[in-house]
């Protein structure tokens, strides 16, 4: 611990030192994450049809984007913080491995904050993709689903306004991912060494991409969600952005906040019924250097 | 082992914690593995075209599905029983390895409830899409191969009602995988270590799709495809289900069955005849924590 | 250091051999990179229609290709002179990691060296697909944008003649390559050890491809770019190649020079504003056979 | 050693067991190569149409099934051979690593046979799906290019004919190659550890398909031509398996035997001029069980 203490001096000492790396974790994985979904809809020069923005080549870039997110937001911040980067990941955490309850509003906000400054940052860069992608379709900013999507995300159209269908989808999806953070962290399991663990739970993100991804866009995340959102909320996508009414379906954006909760919380509770609780070793502060154990996604 | 034995307490002690172990690594596996079919043939918004639903970026998509499946598989159950993950499996390490023979049963019915369960899941959470790709088909779930084709396995239509065909490409995918499991757990060949040997595995699992997946679906693994078969003839599609009938075939569902479990023994057998049997290594119980060695899918 | 110091004798001992090495990885880097673009633009048989070559599965080829060469750079000059193989890297070091200022120079000339060998190299393999495409396209060299595009870079129409667009693409690229490379050495974070960090660093590569690649090319790397420019200028792509002049453009040279050397660092400083400095463990020199703390990209 | 030696006993032991590990070895590399040319050609459902076959989404799973090839190769053989299985690598490591030269030609022979032996398991498994195929395109077999992609290589059109061209790629394709290696499995370099060179050495396979693929089938291994070619020769190819005639080109069989032996040569000479020979740590046996820095491909 001494060096980490150590490093960590001034404003960078202690919890506010762990959110500046949370914040800074989820702002990589929201770069990352939303501008692979930029690539896709609005950046490749064969885009701008609706029906191929996210055919299954497309949809590589998009798993793969996120799920890179994921990896390099977890090493910028793993031995800061942990790295939760995700507000589900940290409640889970709060009720499974001992994580302080006092902490997690305060990691909550600055993931949200992260992801809303990484949305802005996406935007700045992709404008004028953007707009070149609406001129071309004759859409304004607030029918675009497609340019929406770069940011947040939107239930499949197949579900038919039902919201029990994302809802559990959300709910499963961020449940294997909390699961299999769970496994990758268990040094009494088969837990990754060499601090590889940030780069298995990114993979752990890509396999959900392309498995869960196209039901309800795969937030597994509320801040990587509701974040976004509210930035495309302020500048000009309007009811699509919130509530998240589409043609069909209206009110969405609680959806990708309760499901991941809810799910996280599912899936701590059968990884620690089937495989066996480890609290103890939880328990322990962050080891900077050795911080593969607490590098969680 | 002390570590290991501490933790496994009550109904998690022994050949209990192994089952549930193997239990919930199948889950894991089939749940990736069958969503991520469920991505390409019915969840993309470009779905829904039958001769698109398996080509090559869809290819992809699947192969990366079920290989990130049984990375993940085994991670979440490699400390505790090994983590076969499926019944050629457990018994080439039965007829090779010293795996107790007492094990093979239970194990194998761990298994394929596993399975049979996380088929039913996917369900769940897919069958708006489902239904949504067979209504626009105009087809009645009985002759929805693309949407079964989710579930478990059927042979490509070149092989033209042969079943020799489908039957050596089971037993030479098994063999292989078998052979390199063998390979990438032999510590006294180039085991991967830091732990990373299920990434290593699951990665045979990726390869195997890319070049033997069309021609059978590669199940190599009978709990795969007998588990979440069932499931499907419980739930509407009847005889292409069970016993596996189509219009180019009759009665496939006992071939990726029979052809796994005579191909993995294949498989354990030149890897010992051509590089060297190590039983006395192999015999000791896992390790938890160093577990590497011992994680197999 | 003492064996390190024993191998580079002669013409290979210090600078000099740093150099080498600089000159080697960028090569090789360059080499891969650049032929990935000839394989999708012009290499595969269904290639030549120009509003596919940047289709989303050849953009996979593109940003794997180009990763790749970055992961094998590094391991190629990684224990010897740090495999900066990017001068904005260089730049950002000497700023934020005490590397010595009388290096920067000599490390950058071998760097563009390196890059313009290597695309003479791709250049003559691929001079016949070259060719062939554009008698096929029936579009002389210096109109040929989809050639030029193996080589170097340029700017997304939808940018419409906007400098400051691609500017701050290519200062946000890399500003995420500098910030993620800062955070994957950095040994008191979540380093990967085993020697990993080079692969990972040319993750990093492939997900800024994945996630701003098209906006202006991504060379996030003045030697990436200029030098194979310089190559392409003098075998005849004329004035797209300098100044860097298209329908949609005039003048594009400069910015994938200076947008990564100020984005670097800005990454550089945002990693140690958030994270922290660690200078001290940074200024020590290289140390062979333990090199992946200084492995960069 | 004393493991090493142990485990290898009657016939197993000596130049034996390594070249029946580098017939394993060998064996593996083709069979999952070889298999996943037969996926994209012929195996999937919407193969057929015979520009789409080497695609670039195929082409990624082309890539990826050669380069999987030969991480399960080096894993194969690794700890009992050094894993060379091929024989461009085997030369190199006689000219500029002291493999002793008495072994070059029976370890020639062992990658040859095993090639051979693999490309007719591929050939049994496909023999359906190629005879469908070449039915559709009703074309006899010798003259089914497509089909003959499955098991060895030819030039792309474009060359029209040229020697030199295909020529140079295949020395320029093995050169990167050897250098590559070269470097991953240099200890004093930043060659990385825990039993992950394999995986590595693989990925540079998959890194040259995606680069220098098309020109001339990225073959880089005369053992992997040669072998399935004459497979094909003795089952139905004709002249376009030998001496390889096509439409445009004439005599291409020399091509990838003469090309990737000069250039691993050539590859094995630049990183030695660049970054220097490490001969005495090379010429000690490999040790099983540390065998990483020895495993090459």
């Amino acid at each position: 611990m001494a060096e980490g203490i150590q490093r960590r001096r001034g404003y960078r000492e202690g919890l506010g030192g762990e959110l500046l790396a949370e914040f800074l974790g989820t702002f990589v994985l929201i770069l990352l994450g939303c501008a692979s979904v930029a690539v896709a809809v609005a950046g490749l020069p064969g885009s701008g049809r609706q029906s191929d923005a996210f055919g299954p080549a497309n949809w590589l870039i998009i798993s793969f984007g996120w799920g890179f997110g994921v990896v390099f937001g977890i090493y910028v911040a793993g031995g800061i913080s942990g790295a939760h980067i995700n507000p589900a990941v940290t409640l889970a955490f709060a009720v499974r491995r001992a994580f302080p309850w006092p902490k997690v509003v305060p990691y909550v906000v600055a993931q949200v904050v992260g992801a809303f400054v990484a949305a802005a940052l996406v935007y700045s860069v992709y404008s004028w993709a953007i707009d070149a992608f609406n001129a071309k379709a004759g859409l304004p900013r607030n029918q675009s689903l497609d340019t929406f999507a770069i940011f947040a995300t939107f239930p499949a159209k197949y579900f038919d306004g039902s919201w029990w269908g994302p809802l559990l989808d959300q709910i499963v999806g961020t449940a294997i991912l909390v699961l299999l953070i769970f496994a990758l962290i268990d040094t009494r399991n088969t837990a990754p060494a060499a601090n590889l663990g940030p780069y298995l739970i990114g993979t752990v993100v890509i396999a959900i991409g392309l498995t869960f991804g196209p039901n309800a866009g795969y937030a597994i995340n509320p801040a990587r969600d509701f974040g976004p959102r509210l930035w495309t909320f302020l500048t000009g996508w309007g009811e699509i952005a919130l509530p998240g009414t589409y043609q069909w379906f209206s009110n969405f954006f609680w959806i990708p906040i309760v499901g991941p909760l809810v799910g996280g919380v599912i899936g701590a509770i059968v990884y620690d019924l089937f495989i066996g609780q480890v609290v103890a070793a939880r328990s322990a502060p962050p080891e900077p250097g050795r911080a593969t154990d607490e590098a969680t996604g």
